[in-house]
Formats: C-alpha cells, sequence, structure tokens
C-alpha cells in the first residue's frame, strides 16, 4: 500500500475492495466527495431530469441513494441539445447469488434507460474475479452468466442492451482501446490510486484499463461505430470511482470525452450502517434467493433496531431513525412516499414499534424478491445468449 | 531499474529492448549462458537432429549461430516418440524494412518448420511496439502487416503457418490464458526480470503475459482445440530469453507443458560486433529493400575489416578473422562449406584481400536481398489475409 493509503486507513478506507469507515461508525459522504473530488447532487439537477424526460425521478433520486456525480450536468446539457449518450454499468460476478445491495446500480440504470432512452452496456468483470478471488476461468466465466441471468430479470430492455463478459468480449478494438489506456498509466499512478503493492500480480495492475475502456464508445464498433463523439454516463456505487477518476484523466489524451457518473452510497448491512454487506456472512444481507421465510427470520433476527430496549421506553422516546435498518431499507425499497413519510413519523414517535416496521419490511422484501425470482426463472439460455449476442441494437437511440 | 541490473550495466546488458557489451567489446555467450541459465546447444543435439528429421542442418545450426537451448533435447525425445510439436516465434514490428538481422530467426524457423513438418505460428507484437516505441495502434497495426509480408516471403508453408497481430488476434482462449500467466506473476518479478520502473505504464508491465502465451497450445483453438499436451519449440535470438524463462517459470502452475526454446546469437552490425543493430542509423545495417549499389557501398564504406592498414602488412600478417565483418557475414548467408573455408584460409594468410571478401559478400547478400525482393513482390494482401485467417490448417501433422 502507498503512503496515502496507509494515511487514510486511520480515517475511512473506500475503494473497489474495502469499505470501511472511521473507527467502526458510519461512511462520511460529504468527506468522501470531497475527498474523490466528485459534486454533490443536487435538487436542481433532479428536478432538471424530471423535465427532460418527463418521468418521475426514481425513488433512488428522491431520496439522495445516488448522492454524488461527475459532469452529469454536461450529459443533460448535450440531452437537452438533442444529443443523446449511452449508459455504461457492471458488476464483478463473484458470487451465485445477488443481494439486494447488488440489484441498486441495475435497477437504477433500468430507470435511466427507460427515462432517457439509450442504449446500454453492461460489463461482466469475470477476469477480476478470477483474478482477485482466486477462482479458475471457467468458475468465473459461469458465474458471470449466472449473474447475467439477475441482470437480465430487473427487465432491461433487449432492443438497447449489450451485456458482455470479459473473458469473452475483450479482443479487437476494445483491446485497442485498453492499450491506449495502459500507455497512458504509470505504475506509480495505479499505486497511487489503488494502492497495489509490489507483490501484487501484474494482472491486478493492469486490470483498471479494463474496467476504464466501455467508457469509450469505439470500444463497442458493432454499436457505435463512428460515433466517437458520444458521451457515456456510468452508474455505479462510489467505490467504482477511482476507475473512472483513472478513466476521465486518461480520456481526453487518447480523444474521448470525459465519461459522466452518477454514484450511490452503499446499501447498508442488516446488522447496521457501517459500509457494505459481507460475502462471508450470509446473515449480514438479503439474496435475491432467499424465501419469504428466510427473509422474515433474518430481518427479525439481524435487522439492526432503532427502537428503545423496553415497551415503556420505546413509547416514551421513540426509534432513533438514523440508526434503524428497517427504515433505512424501507428508504430504498418502499415506493410509496406518503407511506414512508407515515411510518417514519409513526416509528420515530414511538406509537410504532420495531415489529410493526420489521414486519412491513419483511412484505416489501418478500415481494421484491418474489418478483424478481418469478422474472429471473423465466430468463432461458437463448435470452443470456441473445442479450450477450455482440450485435447491432435495433433501437438504440429511438 | 532494479539493482541486479545497475550491477549488470558495469558488465553486459541483455534483454528484449537492450544488448550492450562490457565496456564497447564483445556479448561474452558463455557468460550469457550461465547468468540466463540456458544449455549450450552442443553437436550431439544437432547430429541427433540430423539423424531424426533426415535432412542436413541448417547452416545456423552448424555454425553456432543458434547455439543455445532450454529442453530443445525433450523435443527431439518426444519427437523420436512419435509426438508432434509447434513451433512458435514472432516479431515486434516496429519499421517497415527488415534488415538481415531480423530475417535469421524466420529463415531458422521456415527450415525447423520443413525439417520437422511441424505446425507454426508467428506473432506480430504490434501491441508491445505501440506501447515502447509510442506509435499509434493504427501505424503498429499497419507495420505489423508490412512486415508480415516480409516473414511469408521467406516461405513459409501457408498449410502449416498461422501469422497473427495482438490487436487483431488477441482475446477469448489467448486472453484467458494472458488472464491466467498474469496471476502467477507479481509486479515485483517483472521488475527482476525486466527492470522495469515505476514510472513505467501498466502496459508494459503487463505485456509479458502476452508474449508468453502463445507458448500454450490452448491459446490457439481454431488449430490445436484438445491438444493441451502439445509442446512447444520457440527460435528466437537471446536476448528474448528473459520472456520464455518466466513463461516456463509459470507454466507448470498452470497445466502445461514448458516450452522449449533454441535461441541465437546477435547478427553483428556492420561496424563491428558489439552487439545489435540500430534502427537510428542506417548505415549499420543491410537492409532487404537496398539496392545492388547501396549494399556494395555499405559494405564498402562501413563494414569493419580485420585486414592490415597496408597491402604490404596485409600480405605478411594476414585478416584477423574474429573481428572483420565481412567473414562474420559470410558465416551467417554463404552456404558452400568448402567456399567459405577457402576465402577464410586465404583471407587470414593475407593472400586475400578485405575488398575481395567484401565483393563476394556483396554478391551474397544481393542475390539473397534480390530473391527476397521478388519473393516480397509476390506477396499478394489475399495471401497475407490467407495466412492471418483464423483458421484450421490442413497438415498440421502430416
Amino acid at each position: 500500500m502507498g503512503e496515502e493509503e496507509l494515511e487514510q486507513e486511520q480515517e475511512q478506507v473506500v475503494n473497489p475492495w474495502e469499505v470501511s469507515a472511521k473507527d467502526g461508525g458510519k461512511i462520511d459522504y460529504d468527506k468522501l466527495i470531497d475527498k474523490f473530488g466528485c459534486q454533490r447532487l443536487d435538487q436542481s439537477l433532479i428536478d432538471r431530469v424530471h423535465r427532460l424526460t418527463g418521468s418521475p425521478p426514481h425513488v433512488f433520486l428522491r431520496r439522495g441513494v445516488f448522492f454524488a456525480h461527475r459532469d452529469f450536468n454536461e450529459i443533460l446539457d448535450a440531452y437537452e441539445g438533442g444529443k443523446k449518450f449511452y449508459l455504461y454499468t457492471g458488476r464483478g460476478p463473484s458470487s451465485q447469488s445477488l443481494h439486494l445491495g447488488h440489484l441498486i446500480p441495475f435497477m437504477f440504470t433500468k430507470y435511466l434507460q427507460e427515462a432517457f432512452k439509450v442504449p446500454l452496456v453492461i460489463q461482466l468483470t469475470d477476469d477480476e474475479k478470477c483474478m482477485w478471488k482466486n477462482l479458475s476461468v471457467e468458475e468465473s466465466k459461469r458465474l458471470a452468466r449466472e449473474n447475467a441471468r439477475d441482470i437480465i430479470a430487473c427487465g432491461f430492455d433487449i432492443t438497447r442492451t449489450f451485456i458482455f463478459q470479459d473473458f469473452e468480449y475483450v479482443g479487437g478494438s476494445f483491446y485497442n482501446n485498453m492499450v491506449k489506456v495502459e500507455k497512458c498509466v504509470t505504475y506509480n499512478k495505479v499505486v497511487g490510486i489503488f494502492g497495489f503493492s509490489g507483490e501484487d500480480h501484474i494482472g491486478k495492475v493492469s486490470f483498471p484499463a479494463v474496467q476504464a475502456v466501455p467508457s469509450f464508445p469505439s470500444s463497442f464498433p458493432h454499436l457505435f461505430s463512428g460515433k466517437d463523439d458520444l458521451r457515456c454516463l456510468i452508474p455505479c456505487a462510489i467505490d467504482q470511482d477511482p476507475y473512472f477518476r483513472m478513466t476521465r484523466d486518461v480520456a481526453p489524451r487518447i480523444g474521448y470525452h470525459k465519461p459522466s457518473l452518477i454514484e450511490s452510497s452503499f446499501f447498508p448491512a442488516l446488522q447496521g450502517e457501517t459500509g457494505k454487506m459481507s460475502a462471508s456472512d450470509p446473515n449480514s444481507a438479503i439474496y435475491v434467493t432467499d424465501s419469504a421465510k428466510e427473509i422474515k427470520n433474518k430481518i427479525n433476527k439481524h435487522a439492526f433496531s432503532g427502537g428503545q430496549d423496553s415497551l415503556e421506553k420505546h413509547r416514551k422516546y421513540g426509534a432513533n431513525l438514523e440508526v434503524d435498518i428497517p427504515i433505512k431499507y424501507l428508504n430504498f425499497f418502499l415506493e410509496d412516499d406518503d407511506e414512508l413519510e407515515h411510518i417514519k413519523k409513526e416509528y420515530a414517535a414511538g406509537r410504532m414499534l420495531t415489529g410493526e416496521a420489521k414486519k412491513r419490511l419483511a412484505e416489501v422484501l418478500t415481494e421484491l424478491v418474489e418478483r424478481h425470482r418469478l422474472a429471473r426463472s423465466a430468463v432461458t439460455d437463448e435470452m443470456v445468449d441473445a442479450f450477450m449476442a455482440v450485435r447491432p441494437l435495433p433501437n438504440m437511440f429511438d
């Protein structure tokens, strides 16, 4: 690790492989915005999205889940001037099943695709997971296809969406762009950004170029041939920002626009808001494969409550919504603004008990997971092939 | 540069980007064999090649141009037991025209292909040259195709030869193998082998994996599908040894045979044997595009002579063949052993003058270059496409 990283360890750490708050507390997102140098997504931008698309802003926008950006205004300026853009998001396929936190960027990206009617590329970095998690090439490839099913189940429009996995797609113009990016980034630079050490392998050292190049339209000649001027918007969790800071630094040097970003906070673990969920603890998250009973049990047993220790005290002081996981989760997934406000008011006043809030959360998540399970079961092998086929997209900018 | 490299600078330096002898003297090949840990190619191996193939050993074998190897005996053991292998060689396409030194590995590889009747893959590392020489992707690609013409003009059998350029071919199984290799090699390791510094870009750091993977049959599924056990023999100049030392270290860890190598000394510059020729000085080498007049002039003006200063002294002491470039060049390219012996004897005794040796060399090289020019002019775009097409090879092991 570089010096910068060591200093940071006493503070909070946010990078693609580690998210931890200062002294086990909460992530300080204001500090993160300052440190990363991105911008806060303010109400005027949200209003502008509403106006330009004619669609009501997604709950993740209204409630500040996507809270930061880089040059999102430039995307909107261009859009307003009649210039479309494309969306790029992705996932490192390290597990068979996704949890709710994994769905957030995809649910939001689907909304953006519908609202702006633009094409979308989704990168599955099976090569990254093969390298970081020491999975075999074959297992990484298999997980990428499994995860593609979950992504497709989020409802993406096949006429505007290209999903690819690196182990299959890297090559041609995509590889040419990788080399162009690699030429612009020194080893010292990636050490500064990502904190690699000399004992890290050379695959890790060069991987940032693989995640960078989907930001450039020429990496997809079957989609954007002759459209090198097309802008790219990347919805992602803010831990991915280091990749795209690097990408934005390189872009003008190789003749492309800097990609714009719209960045989310982290979905908290059931045990409380101290960072991301842990794949090694299945009780820290609700998975899209959990049954209704598992969801109910996980929430009842593990969801951190802001309610008081005793009924008496709860009735008197009410719940602390700042730390209450049922409220935080409902904030993500209960779409009805009025109902959410009502629950928050009653719960904070002590008139609603933790059990009731948890019960409502279990209903909301069971419905969400059930809907996802049904959608996923309808995704055939042929559909996966179709989304992943290297092909032109018929409805790209209609 | 690592410490090892610094120490070495006072001695000779041989790596893929630098060849320089100690104190401006000659490369000490015995020392190089010791340092690299390869083996000397002795007469018994040459005799064995003769016996196994039924073809007379190539002049480059008979005269020690290819002088070192790694496990070449294992290739011959397998071949004797009825198991074929494949050949892998390559070139970094950094210039429009090749000089005679560039032709040597290809002339030798052609002989091996004919003698053993085995398939051959030829890698054009346009990505490497784009990164090291700061050429554009497009210019690097163009040079690769230009160089492919020269390579084809060496007479390779299209039914057994696949030529590829990285910018076009990297992807699929080839890329999967790149990631497998990268996972096995730390940054510290490549610094130790290649002497990179923190200010080198990440493309250089990971490039060794690109040159490594053609050593593994699964990088060519259209050729060697299901033949993961196939051995690979790499004819190359000894400055490429660091790449394949690394490759041999990695191979068993990812389930492949270590590639075998057969390695040549360097073709000397016209000015004398102090290393490789310099691309920045056109008078240091004979190019395959030089006219008969240019060849004659270059040899007469620039070829370092081991003859004496005056006719009198020359008649008395004779030429010093150890430093005489006409003799060294004739040693590579005058096929007639008897004639070569005769020239050496007469010249060393002072009965033959430098001018006569140079005249004979000009004839030999003019004929070689003329033959090459004719062959190259017969190489059509369609032939380049055909050699570079990703296809099965019909006569692979017949």
